[in-house]
């Protein structure tokens, strides 16, 4: 059998285009002993892939050139040579961006369907969802009647951020780039306050006044400008849990900004940059608290569906131009 | 009786100069009950007392323009209302900047100048050597084999921060502003390696191969330029300890610098800032830790000494030009 399967053309240099994709018809092989051969149904594309685009060591390995993208996916089974998986099962986890691929099944997770639709294994029920709860419970640790700001708000992981800070009795206000992202965050998803950051132009005072007792965790998103104004207004002893800096992911050089640890010392900030992958042996806790929300219809969720395969870099690529509201997906 | 004080004459704007304090001839009021008289013996003059001289809203609260200085002291009881100290006592605490001052017993701790001389009580056995102690061991956690890179190393808490990670089993490096500091770092101090910041064009490079394994634990004392090189060298998972931030006491602009939070999200950095009345409940476990060294001759210890309580302000704003070997203080 043969399919469609993308990979890295080059490595693209600040803002990438579609030419860094390019779509190939490649055989696939059967599956040998341990291995599946599965078809995908939905596709992932988040920001941190761009960082896998560079060859900069981070926590992620680099893509290689000439190779497939990697990145996350809900599939159905349709041969197997694993034990315990078989033929029409769903799975998820993370592999080559194919239409059709055999890998070994010790990749790959049996997913519910009964518990959720299963795109949301890409989203709240997986790593979007998982890096929201993380963040929040262990680096943020929010107490009832704090103040949780979070940037990208409207994005896959902020909206379960905002939610899940909700949860624990925090005032919570989200930084988003539309006035329709500003209302869903706080029509939707229950935000108490929202700040279009494309029509403010002092960040830093609608900050202050929508967070009118300062902020004490800050889940950020997006760094830059916005974090800035953030830092400006952090209490005493506030967290930040530093998740995404979409801000700079595509920039040839480092930006300038203000220096301002002073302020993080004198505040006696704590910061902490953290990936999903760091609490691998707490999966298990975060997907069960997410479950829960889920199934009691207390954590709400949203994707943006884009349809066809091979818009996965289209898809991608949007995310930098902050098209998606919630989860951006690729169906199959 | 009657004493001299120094109080604060003027908010200074940017680099102070003498002209921000100013010497009064005050009467010294009888103790009342619960109240000691006490005579200066030693001053400590230490880098946050800049903060204090701003209105900013800090971790400590702004001196008061007209009111003397508040600061650390070592001092010879000569009057006593209180229970259980008495004339001759030797104590320390914080306390105005005066020859002589009366001042309730509860802002007091009788010192024990059998364990160490009774300056040491503003240096190692005393704030600078718990904020080191607690930077060290609480946020940076060493463990046996890693890197621990100090800057401002040869000030009154690098040079026990050095020291204390030498104990951890680390790898140490410091980095100052003259040959001679780095001489001292290396052949009294213990360091591994040390580092002229001020004879460095390429920071970066030079800290990359002072600490060929990279950075686990960067304990600053400085910000600005040389944190922005520690930061590039910084291991997966290091740790920041966000002590001092001498390099920006005295801008008047928030100066410019690169953006490296993405720096410290892939790298899953922890950064906190601190003082060290943070860790007030566990101040017996530090002195402990702090004299043991001290008793064994484990830990060495070095003071910048200035004669004459007039030259207080002179001693304070020779820190900011690094004339200070270890912790600088002034002897009546």
């Amino acid at each position: 059998m043969s399919a469609k399967q993308i990979v890295l053309a080059a490595r693209p240099k600040g803002m990438p285009d579609e030419s860094a994709f390019r779509t190939e018809i490649v055989e696939v092989k059967a599956p040998e002993q341990g291995e599946v051969r599965i078809k995908g149904l939905y596709y992932s594309v988040d920001p941190y892939m761009r960082g896998r685009m560079s060859d900069a060591k981070s926590y992620a390995a680099p893509y290689e050139v000439g190779k497939p993208i990697v990145g996350g996916i809900v599939a159905e089974v349709l041969e197997s040579k694993a034990e315990g998986i078989k033929a029409g099962d769903l799975v998820t986890g993370r592999v080559p961006w194919a239409t059709e691929v055999t890998v070994p099944a010790s990749e790959l997770s049996k997913i519910d369907a009964n518990l959720a639709p299963p795109s949301h294994y890409l989203g709240i029920l997986g790593m979007p969802g998982l890096t929201a709860y993380f963040g929040l419970m262990d680096i943020g640790k929010p107490k009832a009647g704090e103040t949780v700001l979070v940037s990208g708000a409207a994005g896959a992981v902020g909206v379960v951020v905002g939610q899940l800070a909700k949860q624990q009795g925090c005032r919570v206000v989200g930084i988003a780039g539309s006035d329709e992202k500003v209302d869903l965050l706080k029509h939707e998803f229950g935000f108490d306050e929202a700040i279009n950051y494309k029509t403010t132009p002092d960040m830093t005072a609608a900050i202050a006044v929508a967070c009118p007792d300062g902020v004490d965790v800050y889940y950020d998103n997006v760094g830059g400008e916005i974090t800035d104004a953030a830092i400006m207004n952090l209490n005493f002893h506030a967290r930040i849990a530093l998740c995404g800096q979409i801000a700079q992911y595509n920039v040839t050089e480092v930006p300038m900004g203000p220096r301002l640890f002073p302020r993080l010392l004198t505040r006696k900030v704590l910061l902490k940059g953290f990936i999903v992958s760091d609490y691998l042996d707490r999966v298990q806790e975060g997907f069960a608290a997410l479950a829960k929300g889920v199934k009691e219809g207390k954590l709400k969720y949203r994707e943006t569906v884009v349809e066809g395969f091979d818009n996965l870099p289209k898809a991608f690529l949007s995310l930098f131009s902050g098209e998606n509201k919630g989860k951006m997906i690729v169906k199959a």
